[in-house]
C-alpha cells in the first residue's frame, strides 16, 4: 500500500462537473490500493470572487480578516470533492489546514509553514480514509487562519508528503508536465520526463510556471519526489527529484524564453567599492525585480586625473522599467553614473541543464548555433547549470529553436 | 460602556450593500461607547447554494462534510464585516465559531452548544476591538466543526450574551419586532414593546416565525434580554425578557394565527391505556408534527359486550397530512381504530398573554367574540397563557380582527 499526496489546483476543481472528474481519479487510484491525501485548491474564480468583495468593501483590508476569508474557498473545496468520493462508496473525510495539522508562523496572507503535526490525518488514513486536505491555509499556534500565499496549495502538499513520508506528490495542474521549450514556440518540444530541483528551479518560463520556486525548494530541502501532471487527461507527467547520475549524461535539459523583459546600462560608474553595492541595495528596496547583472572589466579612461570608470548593465520586467528611471535618475543628477540608456524590447534565454557541470563548452556551442541563426547576443550571463543570453525579443523564437535543435532536444513524443 | 450583542440575519448582509449598512449601524453604536460583540449570518443564498452544490454531488451527503462546507458561509461574512468596519476606522476582529469558543457536542448539522469560552472574544474586547463571529456554527471539543442548525445563529448571539453577560442582546432581522397580530391580516395590529418569554414562545405564528423556540428557551433559561428589531430602519423593537409586574396588566398579549393545518379524528379509539401513547410515539416517529391534542370524555356506547371507546383529534401541517394518512392506515386495518377523518383548510387562532394567569373568564370573552363575528369553533385547547382555537380556514381572518378588537390590542402607533 503506497501513500501518495495528490494536488488539484483552481482550475482541475473549476466546476461541479470538474471536481466529479477528481473523484474518479481519486476513486480510482483509491481502488487500486493507494492510501492518499488529497489536497485542493479554491475553485478557479473564488479566490478573485472573494478578493473584488473585500477591496469593494476596504481599499486595504487587513490581512488577518483575507486570510480568514481566503481560506474559506479552500475549505467549500475540500468538503465538496469529500462529499463527491462519498456518493462513490469511497470513504473520504475533509480538513482544512488547522485541521490537517499545518502550523505557520502569524505573517498573513504570505506564512510559512513552521511545521506540520500531521496525527489527524495519520489516523484517518489508518482508518482507510481518502483524507482530503484544504491547500494554501493554516493555523498559527495561537489559532489564527493564515494563509500561505501564492503556490501555497502546492506547498501544503509537499510538506504533507514530506511529513508523512509520502512515496510521492503528484501536483495535477493544467499542464501535462515540464517541456523542453514553451510548446508553442517550438513545436518539436517535448514533456521531459524527469528533471532535477535545481533545474526545475533554473528553468524559469517554463519548469516555474508550473510551479512556484518555493515549493520546489522545499521539496528538494525534505527528497519530496513530485509529478507534474495534468488531470485532464491520464498522461505520464514530468517526475522532479534529486539528480541521479544517468540525468547528467543529457547535458542540456531545457531550453528557456522569458520575454518583455528591459536592459538598464549605467554607463561611467565610478569604479570604487561599494558604488554598485549602494545602488542596487536601493533598487532592491524599490521593489524592483533586478535579474542578470553584467559588469565589464574597467579600462582607465587614460589622460591626467581620469578616474577609473565602469558601465554595469541589468534586466528588469519590462513593466517595472518606469520604477527603475525614477529611482535612477538621481543617481545621474548626483554624478555618480554619467548616462543611463534604458532599452526595451529584449529577452531572455536560457539554457539549462546539470550535466553542463561536466561537459566544457556548451556556451561556445549556444554561441554558435546562435551565429548560425543569425541572433546577436548582448548580455551573458552564467551559472554551474545555466548560460543566459539576453538577445532581441523579435529574434526570441528564433533562438529558442536554434538552441532546441543544437542541443537535440526535440522528439516524436514532444508533439502535441 | 454597555457591553451589546448584536447579531444580523442573512438578509440583512444579503449584498456588499447591506454589509455596508450594517457596518455603518455598528460603527454608530461603537461611537456612542458601547462595547460590541456581532454575530453574523451567511448572505441570504449562500447557504442554499453550497446546499445545492452538495445535492448535485452526493444525495446523502455525510453531515460532517456539510457542516465544514455551510461554515464557510458564515465566515466569509465576518471577513468581509469586519474589513467594511476597519474601511471605517473602527479596530475590529473577525472570528469563526470555534475561535470564539462556541464548544458544541458532535451532532453533525444540528449541534447543541456544550459551553462558550470567551477569553479570546473578552481579550479582544478588552483592547477595544469590535468582534465579529461567525454565527450558527462550533467546534467539538476534537475540533470537528459543526452548525446548529435551523436558527442556529440566534443562538450563538444569545449564548454570547449569556457567557459575556452583555447588557443585551439585539436580533436584526428583516421585520420590525413582534406585533399583536400579523399585521397583513390586521391593520391595527401594534407592535409590542415588551413581552416575555412564555408569551414570545407561545405566539407561534407572529414570535416564533421571528426566532427559533430553541432561542427563546436559552435566553429564558440564562436571563438574556433581547431585542428583535429590524435592520433597515432605525426604530426600536420588541423588547424580550423576564415577565415584570407590569406585564401582568395585559391579559392578552396577542393574537396569532396559523393556517395551512390539517384536523385528524381518530373515531372509536379502544378507550384503554397504552392505546394512544402507541399511537402517538409511532407518528412522532414518523416525524410527524402533531400539535394540538383534544380527547373527548369517553362514553361507554351501552350494549352487551360493548367496550369503551374514545374519539382523539389532533391538528398537523397541512403538508403532512398525506405522511399521517399511511402512518394510521394499518391501525385502522388493524382494528385500533373504527374510523379516521381527515380534514383540511382549518386554522389555529391563538391568543396569548400572561396576564391570563391572574384573570379568569378570558376563554369565555374570546369565544363570545368569535361568536359574536360568526366564527364557529371546531375545537378547544389551552395552556396557562394561551387559548387555542381550531376555526375554517376561511374564517381565520376574521377570527384575529375579532380577537383583537376584544382585547382592545390595537392603536395608533401599530398602524405601519
Amino acid at each position: 500500500m503506497v501513500l501518495l499526496v495528490q494536488k488539484y489546483g483552481g482550475t482541475s476543481v473549476a466546476n461541479l462537473e470538474r471536481i466529479q472528474k477528481v473523484a474518479d481519479r481519486v476513486a480510482e487510484s483509491r481502488r487500486k490500493g493507494n492510501r492518499l491525501v488529497v489536497v485542493v485548491s479554491a475553485m478557479s474564480g473564488v479566490t478573485d470572487g472573494l478578493l473584488k468583495m473585500a477591496r469593494e468593501l476596504c481599499k486595504d483590508p487587513s490581512e488577518r480578516e483575507m486570510d480568514l476569508l481566503l481560506a474559506t474557498g479552500e475549505q467549500t473545496t475540500t468538503a465538496l470533492l469529500a462529499i463527491a468520493l462519498q456518493s462513490r462508496g469511497v470513504e473520504a473525510v475533509a480538513m482544512t489546514g488547522a485541521q490537517a495539522g499545518i502550523v505557520t508562523d502569524g505573517t498573513h496572507t504570505k506564512a510559512r509553514i513552521a511545521n506540520v503535526t500531521p496525527r489527524a490525518v495519520q489516523s484517518h488514513l489508518k482508518a482507510g480514509r481518502v483524507v482530503i486536505v484544504a491547500g494554501f491555509q493554516g493555523q498559527t499556534m495561537e489559532g489564527q487562519i493564515t494563509t500561505l500565499g501564492r503556490g501555497g496549495s502546492d506547498l501544503t502538499a509537499i510538506a504533507l508528503a514530506a511529513v508523512l513520508k509520502a512515496e510521492r506528490c503528484e501536483i495535477y495542474t493544467d499542464v501535462d508536465g515540464v517541456y523542453t521549450a514553451d510548446p508553442r514556440t517550438e513545436p518539436q518540444a517535448k514533456k521531459i520526463g524527469e528533471i532535477s530541483y535545481d533545474e526545475m528551479l533554473e528553468l524559469a518560463s517554463t519548469g516555474a510556471k508550473v510551479m512556484q520556486a518555493r515549493s520546489v525548494e522545499f521539496a528538494k530541502k525534505f527528497g519530496v519526489v513530485f509529478e507534474v501532471r495534468s488531470s485532464f487527461n491520464g498522461l505520464r507527467g514530468t517526475m522532479v527529484k534529486e539528480e541521479a547520475k544517468s540525468m547528467e549524461r543529457v547535458v542540456v535539459r531545457g531550453v528557456s524564453l522569458e520575454k518583455s523583459q528591459a536592459k538598464v546600462t549605467l554607463v561611467g560608474v565610478a569604479d570604487r567599492p561599494g558604488v554598485a553595492a549602494k545602488l542596487f541595495t536601493g533598487i532592491a528596496k524599490a521593489g524592483i525585480n533586478v535579474d542578470m547583472i553584467v559588469q565589464n572589466v574597467s579600462l582607465p579612461t587614460g589622460g591626467k586625473g581620469s578616474k577609473a570608470q565602469t558601465d554595469i548593465t541589468f534586466t528588469v520586467p519590462r513593466e517595472e522599467l518606469p520604477k527603475a528611471r525614477k529611482f535612477l535618475e538621481p543617481f545621474r543628477r548626483a554624478g555618480w553614473v554619467k548616462q543611463i540608456v534604458f532599452q526595451e524590447g529584449v529577452a531572455k534565454l536560457s539554457v539549462v541543464g546539470i550535466g553542463m557541470r561536466s561537459h566544457s563548452g556548451v556556451a561556445a556551442q549556444l554561441f554558435r548555433a546562435l551565429a548560425a541563426a543569425g541572433v546577436n547576443i548582448q548580455m551573458i550571463s552564467t551559472s554551474e547549470i545555466k548560460i543566459t543570453v539576453v538577445v532581441d525579443e523579435g529574434m526570441g523564437a528564433k533562438a529558442v529553436r536554434a538552441a532546441h535543435r543544437e542541443f537535440r532536444l526535440g522528439g516524436k513524443e514532444g508533439k502535441r
